[in-house]
């Protein structure tokens, strides 16, 4: 993993970041990651990433969420339950396009596990393709490598760029991967402290459409044609949202994506999810009580404006955080040149 | 107003009704008329229906709302905004089609006499058409009556059948109008009483799909070929339902109208409407407290099914209650002829 | 598999059906099953139906489809890209809840044996839970019973009632199974004759609530709370659709289902897929000339229409099919009674 | 109208712009405004814009149409029936909030004087918010106005900035109002030319997101708090797309948007409308031969594209023609400084 653009002075927006500029500042949140690089039988750049929303087991508690289809040329499974019933109930994992059947499976063996007698489960498994460097049809992940995600998950620190579900990602022409940003809102000293945060795993864009703080980056390299590709993209919060509210956050998703040149080509899975670990909701409980926040607060306001600034940023750290890589067919994916972008930024924006 | 299909003594499906078997058994909501019905300058058969979701200042006090559309041929107007925010802040208004936009406006008119420096309404006017009967190019309705439909608000008895916006509804080939039911659901002794109620304006229908109680009432009777007409069903509940859960409860009246033997023709426009008086949502608010019920306990299950008993009753209801009456260039709409409709269903189901 | 209840001469609606009443009258539709009984090493009453939209390879010739979510909960896949492009471009596959993702994950290796150098894929894989028959924890199927459906394909008679994906089906407390029929739409002599046809794997419904013809069969027996269950319905026409006036095929089979008793409980997956297979549309044309039947016509109406009656009869004929079967713990699913339910409905409709 | 963007060398995106840089440079698409400023008896700032997607009778000849809500709060009527039947049937008209109910009145009015016999029509009309500037609840404009601006159309040049809906429109902080712009597709050579236009009524945005080809001009200002407010985005092409395409190209609108700094507030109606005049659809016409372009071609990608680049520059364009206005309560909304922001922009994008 690279330095991250703030590393570098570059910030993006008007809110504090959390203390590690991480979803998983928003407490309780958990991130893990399988990365396989191997050259034999085939060529494997590929892995997956799990969160969590929250420390306790998910299948008795599950939380508040909601979704947003930017543009749904993708597979990624399990949102239909998630806009009926509004919550989720496993943990979300993020993995290669033709892994994701597998992948659904083996979530309902993790939950088996600890719960053998379930017999209806709604597993969430999105996906981008890295198929332009993994012999993505031979399917590498399962069960062991979901496993093995799940033993390493980490509440604080986690790496970023070409690991896990980012390992065989490229956007914009450039080598990406996970990029992961927060910010913390805090209306008064007396009032309550709430966090936000993103995960994104950018495989989008053409390199002539990347913009970096409004800077037209893309204009300063040769084009590689690129059309292809998707972004997943998943916001959480600790403010007590409910599901309406939550896809209201994701929809802004889309402001921030947009911020970084993306314009969601014809064969892009664009797809947001959003969830508040506020409320864990026991099964069978007749009533709970719950917190509103009414959309028409300054809460509620910062949140939808947290979460562009977070978003851009995510995306944007994705790229200045991968490596490049080598794959299938001898294909070479660049990382960002660094040094060359900063210097158009900082002619531009100054500093 | 004819008697209701009650008075002999039929009844449907498994829950008690409330009081009066009407939308207003739901704690403070209330219903009114006006109703239109002179031959000169022309041939008027119209009115309008208003209903109130609780009895204090709706535009201080939104209500949670949700609505599905089952067939979007139609007018209505307000669900837009509806569905992003997911609260009513106007009086609900049905009418006739082409009367839509005189009677938003004369909303606008009626909230700005208490709240004169409101510049952002959204009103909720939805629509049947009644140019089988009425000369409705006319738009007879403004402020004037719907003004007069507020003064005339009840939270108790109210007239059903050819009266507000059911004057000139034909359903089925039959005369219709206005219909209305309530259920009331109590999980023990010492459980709160919850309530449900709706109120339909069935316009919908072609005279040999009609079903009463399962029976094919329509295949007596010469077909009479109406396939255009629409159905307005709102749904009232004081459980405390969040707005997703309120669209849940819209789309099971698809399953009550369905019982009826209509079918959703291309040119209907069936909207349903449900909203909550269970929180009162005062603006500028920094958050409030509220009562969740989880979707998998026994009186969400309860709401959603009695939403189908009540549905196919006040359908049925308005064809019972509405009189014949004759219209626009001499066209007559016979009401129901209960006796025979009454002999069909009890040489049925006995009784 | 057991007499159909056309065989008894009971009919529903108004439309004549195809040569077989299937699904497969609709030229080019074929249907395959694969069905596992064993009760060794644990007990298996499982089993998985395939539809291909039309004789031709469906990777190279993708169709017009859409979908409508009656109930969300479900873990149906493959729908998000369906609505956003809206063509299918693998086999539809139905299976049991827990064998979602490994099924997924076979479409993708029976794609990739006749074109592997796909890499993106998005298979459509819909679901019934079988677990109140079958032990679905060990998700018995995989790409070798996948395969053999394939190869079991038939565009003319297949089997109905307890096998394929109805294998473990249960529908208002009795044994259900594969339900179908079909619909022919000739406007005129001289007009072309058009097809539609439905699948249906009814897993849904209150034994109290079943309703045949309008006879409230339910009833008549003892209830049995089953109230968890989902239904999937499958839609094919050789009229040329777009995928618009597909979702409102769709919308109608609620219509259908309805008609039966059912009222989609809160923990059922009710999902509506429907093709046309009248368009093949052949991957990177520059353009396709079609023909576009307007809504506003005769045609139009019928199919939706046609869509209604031909849910209702495909429902109820899958109870009329399924045979008596016993599974995991013992439990025993009776199939429904015949002669009794045929006395019932022929003492109300007579004969 | 002081001068566009253009005129002063700075471009937006790829593509070359049709002859006038406007909605109406795709044939057959006409504007027309009406606008209304005078002092007595109160306040007026406000205005109308109506847009005629042929120059056919639209009643007789509707249009594919779709559209997208980037956020609902909003009160545009109009869209429900769009998105059932996929047509638009009247004009479209834009104007202020409170004024949308006469205004879906004097549409009606409007048909019915050609079509006397109507007794359903679907009026589009689609709002923001003037009373920042306009007495707005005085609900100025009704049938009169409407028709002026319908007497009014242009099929060529038509006036940009404060006029029509544009009059009391404040974007940023900035007077804003009518944008527009349009984007030329040629394959090759021998391809056909097809258009793509869009009409923009920027109403949103705070001072301090404004950004102009990515330059943070609203940082350079002072920021003026005016979080509410919407936007309304008009696409036409003459390609032939059919609805479900149309509605990607809406969700496009969204890039543009975000790029210009916007975040779509909580309580900004972000509403987006695409048709295309390609198809003049008869009525009663039993079928209709169309031309398909499918997804997965260049030409859809490039038609979603453009969408981005000229939707981000009309609304850029809005603020650069709009005027300097003072209204209500003496408030003053100053023009954008074009030379300040011309400076800005060329120190960091050079030219």
């Amino acid at each position: 993993m690279r330095k991250r653009i703030r590393d570098y002075g570059v910030t993006f927006g008007d809110f504090p970041t959390g203390k590690n500029n991480l979803i998983t500042d928003v407490p309780g949140v958990r991130v893990g990651h399988y990365t396989l690089i191997k050259d034999e039988p085939s060529i494997a750049r590929t892995g997956l990433t799990v969160i969590l929303p929250h420390d306790m087991d998910i299948y008795d508690f599950p939380v508040f969420a909601s979704s947003f289809i930017i543009n749904g040329f993708g597979k990624s499974i399990g949102l239909m339950q998630i806009e009926e019933m509004g919550t989720i109930e496993t943990p979300i994992v993020i993995t290669t396009t033709l892994n994701v059947g597998k992948i659904a499976d083996s979530v309902v063996s993790y939950i088996l596990k600890n719960h053998p007698d379930v017999i209806s489960l709604n597993p969430v498994v999105l996906e981008c393709n890295d198929a332009r460097l993994n012999d993505s049809k031979m399917r590498w992940l399962g069960e062991e490598e979901l496993f093995k995600a799940l033993e390493n998950l980490s509440g604080g620190m986690f790496e970023l760029g070409s690991v896990g579900a980012g390992t065989g990602m490229v956007a914009f022409g450039f080598k990406s991967g996970i990029g992961s940003s927060s910010r913390v809102i805090k209306l008064s000293e007396s009032d309550k402290t709430y966090h936000l945060g993103v995960l994104v795993v950018p495989n989008c864009g053409r390199r002539k459409d990347l913009m970096i703080k409004g800077v037209e980056i893309g204009k300063h390299f040769e084009d590689e044609e690129e059309p292809k590709g998707s972004i997943i993209m998943i916001i959480a919060t600790d403010a007590p949202l409910i599901p309406r509210q939550l896809r209201r956050l994701c929809v802004r998703a889309t402001h921030g994506l947009a911020r970084t040149g993306a314009k969601s080509t014809n064969h892009s899975g664009d797809v947001v999810l959003a969830f508040s670990n506020s409320m864990r909701i026991p099964r069978k409980r007749a009533s709970l009580e719950l917190t509103y926040i009414p959309d028409d607060t300054d809460l509620f306001q910062k949140l939808l404006d947290a979460t562009v600034e977070a978003v851009e940023e995510a995306i944007i750290d994705a790229l200045f955080t991968a490596e490049t890589m080598t794959g299938v067919k001898g294909r070479k994916y660049e990382a960002l040149p660094v040094g060359k972008v900063l210097n158009l930024i900082r002619g531009v924006i100054g500093k």
